[in-house]
């Protein structure tokens, strides 16, 4: 059994909070049980140098996490001057699955900005970041079209992203982090609310797994997206 | 009239939450009006070369701001590769302001970390961030008394800092952004409970100013960190 | 049909040549198609802080690019002064591969260096390092262990990897890099000599894709992987 | 009684050199007793990018110490590949001086460059700075409006700068290396020459200190500037 | 006698592959002994900022180890985000030699990139990279001739490089590494097919050598660049 | 005819003040004509990685200009958060060049930092920084001798350097600034007061030369050489 009583198959509470800082135009706290990010869209009116004059907008995404938002203290990134391996792939997975729900053509050669600050790491913290953004994502955009900076939304999808792992043999949805340092295998899966997949990405952190532990793990994450697909249909009420 | 009503020599709403985060000994959310900062404070168990076999321990912070704490998005300093200036500065300015109130002889060859984390950023951000850390900085050393890993407090008063400014020719306690930008002079004083500085720093950002006016703003200072100090003794309920 | 007529479902002439340099305990050049991987593997009496005094070994990799093994010449990590992210994504998974294989706790406090060299890049740099790094490391292990420094083969399995992905419709296996850039789908598997995952990553760069299209790229990369694993069999001569 | 029967009310001897260098258009070595600090002001046609097509023009200020300056070799900031915090604050604190009475809309989008490189660090380098540098300032503005460069002087008043300290409870005028590193409080003044001021930096290095210490350091520091002043017009000789 | 029974005055087989990549217009594989050399030669449509509008080109070199061209494994210049001196030094003779036979005014405004990067390191790896880097040089010219991007060709000569140095009182033409690091003496000669000087650099080692030595030095020199000349001549089939 | 109506082989007048600071062991104002170098020596007890448990010691150099030293203002390698390939190349030369005289066997496991700081430069600098550093090296010894640190004096020879070289077709010594910047070969020659050769480096910076402006060049090196190592006797009185 795990914390809370909690069931292999069931996500933590899940919690998001709109608008949460004053300025960025999209701002959410997104609470997956203890891990809590804040995520933030803005928009600035240039791209890098590979789209100008393309007449096309980008998006990028950034990652940092609070020196105490582990167990441990972590050195700032800042302070040693350059931004570690983990964060890399972290934001490059964060800037791909908002990308590909996003049509980039319908904005102008301007760059969306989505900025993930961990506040509290227990577990999924790539996951809720890309959750989370996706709901900031939104409201800037919902703020454009207001504002006549787009004639049309440019979201073509849901994006939602969820773990799955392999503790002890047992298959489990959307780790802790305590569970997490005990998976043998840890997969991390993006998904649209179409139910396709944007990116899967699983590690055999102990041993190797075979296929059906692969399918299975695939199946259990898709359970997982469903229900945050619904979530953020509640929080964003009615259609994007 | 300021904002909301505020008079001069009033403080904006100040309201701070013991233990925000869940894994830092000491932590702290301040709300100084809209601004907001994480305060965190931690202890390692080591300290820079030049205290090796002292038997003293150390105090150091940092401070960092979210990339959308403020109006317009800043660049992550871990992204540009270095720490900015100011940052320097007030991380600096921390750091003396709480070894001033601290016995650095009584717990041995530690290092305190204090970590000011600006979640949102409407002025003031340095000095709340000193008056949340000593929060944290108690809360973390009445653990450490608890655990039996100082035998005394190791804190020696209180410490708590305000700003003031002259904007448009009138006195003014604890200046928002807006208030900020237009001020003539603006002066950052840290104190103790005891009513003696620790730090003043006062600088003409327009125009130079005489003595009358350092001496009436040194005042409105005392003011506010009287204010202060009594919500810092609410807020730890009895003797530090 | 593709260049030089080959099958979708065909690797592209692999060429493993052994002890290609002079220096390191395990060096090997491994082309697929055009594209040419430096893979060497030497051992060195440190590990990280983390494994100090526990007995156990450490595997790291480095993986870098000649600025003119592309198309475009591409400027020099060195000369920018960091280590760029795809850098820093890819030598993280070149590391993961082969510690899942390698048994850490037979050559004592040691850390062992694979260093992946592209000189020529046509697609699937990352995946032909993965697989000719195997050669390096079992080449530099069979070496420890004629000269003592370890009593056991420190390695339990065989372990490669290959790309699929998505063009026009179609599955392909081990893309070049002229039908990687229009892939809609990419992948890369890492599996062992036993037919077990370690790694799957797959990324939909355009559209996502749904489950039947992730199930049927598993499987062709399963059949790459099998191909794989008996050229390292042909190489090595017998077990490892 | 202080080294060289100085009272404790007495500034060191002050000595100034102007044009020390053959390229800079303002260059002055000013020797502080045993502190000397080669100021130089130089000018270029750019500005930072906030104020482009503002018209107006900006005034940096850059410091640093020679590794051999101060008793210990102190490691050079260029081989540490970064600027420490004291630097940091330092070159901030003299920009912010100088420009404090400058006239930055009458030379148009240009730059001033103050560079402060201390050659022998005996205490006060950073006061010494701000008080040669007006000197190489002026200078520098001198033959710009003799080239028409400038139609009026773009100076509206005298800068110096001094520092004061409590040692055993004295308080002393511009305190040497020795001094400093016993000060109690440790204060740096900054004002014009009409006796307003710019900049107050007091800071406790080891106890908090009242009301009326603040004062009398205030007060002394205004003595020791009117001193400075006087030296700096007759320097210069006549009117800036 | 040396090894491989090499006489004092012999160089050691010289072994020039060109067309050893795909990508670049000019690329070279460079064998002296086991020393080897990939050199390349690029032309990009821009120049350093002071060339622009000279309609002036320009030529720069960059020079690099793979980590395991050395017998002990060296630490990535990109990890350790800085190029060392040594690095610096070579490249820099690299370029200035090439320059000095180039015709910098007759491609227009772009900037040849010669990439220098050793495989395998025993010895002279930068007069075998000059050596090899003319061939690539000459290559690239000679497609940008045939492609009417320059009309004449940008070479005004020959240019090869080689060392000599004293091992135990005798004088020996291109050192391996073995020799270099029991050398007294080490001398590197840049020279024109002409048999002019453009680069001297001798450097005594261990002890200071005198005026004959030099001249015996640089005679021995001379006899090697006319057989490496000789050996470019035959590469390249014909005159340049 | 040469500035001051100086003769081609003719030296600039030379200065040196020793004891130029105050805390450095040893220091020195080398002048040669207008350019000016600050050279320092002193000692610290350490010595690099692959010389710990030798028993030697070890002598670095560091080189660097003020940005106002030059013509136009040059950027502060501090700022620019890396030491450019000039500055290494040169810093390298100046360790290279004192440590051919220096005797490492005899003062312990520490290491010698030569720092040369260019106050002012007009043309050779490096040459200067050179025969500077080595009157403050002396003085670094005597005073070590003095103490007890050394038993015997750690220098075997005079060193000094000098640049030569052809402008128009004209040999000279010594360069300027002005002369250096038309010249067509450039020759920096250092050598010991024996008149054995520790360093030749000479650069066609325009055109190739033949065998016998080499020969010239170094002819003419000599007599410079002679000159300074007369100048340096004269300075340090008696023997070294």
């Amino acid at each position: 059994m795990r914390k809370n009583g909690r069931h292999e198959e069931e996500l933590r509470e899940v919690k998001i909070t709109r608008n949460f800082l004053k300025y960025p135009q999209g701002s959410v706290l997104i609470e997956m049980g203890e891990t809590k990010v804040i995520c933030t869209a803005t928009i600035e009116g240039r791209v890098p140098p590979f789209l100008r004059n393309s007449g096309k907008g980008w998006l990028t995404a950034e990652y940092s996490m609070l020196p105490m938002a582990t167990q441990e203290r972590s050195q700032r990134e800042s302070a040693r001057g350059r931004i570690g391996g983990r964060t890399h792939e972290i934001q490059r997975l964060i800037g791909r699955s908002l990308r590909a729900v996003t049509n980039l053509e319908c904005f102008g050669e301007k760059t969306v900005y989505i900025d993930c600050d961990v506040i509290q790491a227990d577990g999924g913290t790539r996951t809720a970041s890309i959750t989370g953004s996706f709901i900031a994502l939104v409201d800037l955009f919902r703020k454009m079209k207001e504002d006549g900076d787009c004639e049309i939304m440019p979201i073509q999808d849901y994006v939602s992203a969820i773990s799955v792992g392999i503790i002890g043999g047992q298959l489990m949805l959307d780790l802790e982090y305590e569970e997490d340092s005990h998976a043998d295998v840890d997969m991390n899966v993006v998904m649209t609310g179409a139910g396709e997949f944007i990116e899967v990405q699983g590690t055999a952190e102990r041993v190797p797994f075979p296929q059906d532990r692969l399918t299975a793990m695939i199946e259990l994450a898709g359970l997982g997206i469903r229900k945050l697909t619904e979530i953020q249909k509640q929080t964003l009420g009615g259609r994007i």
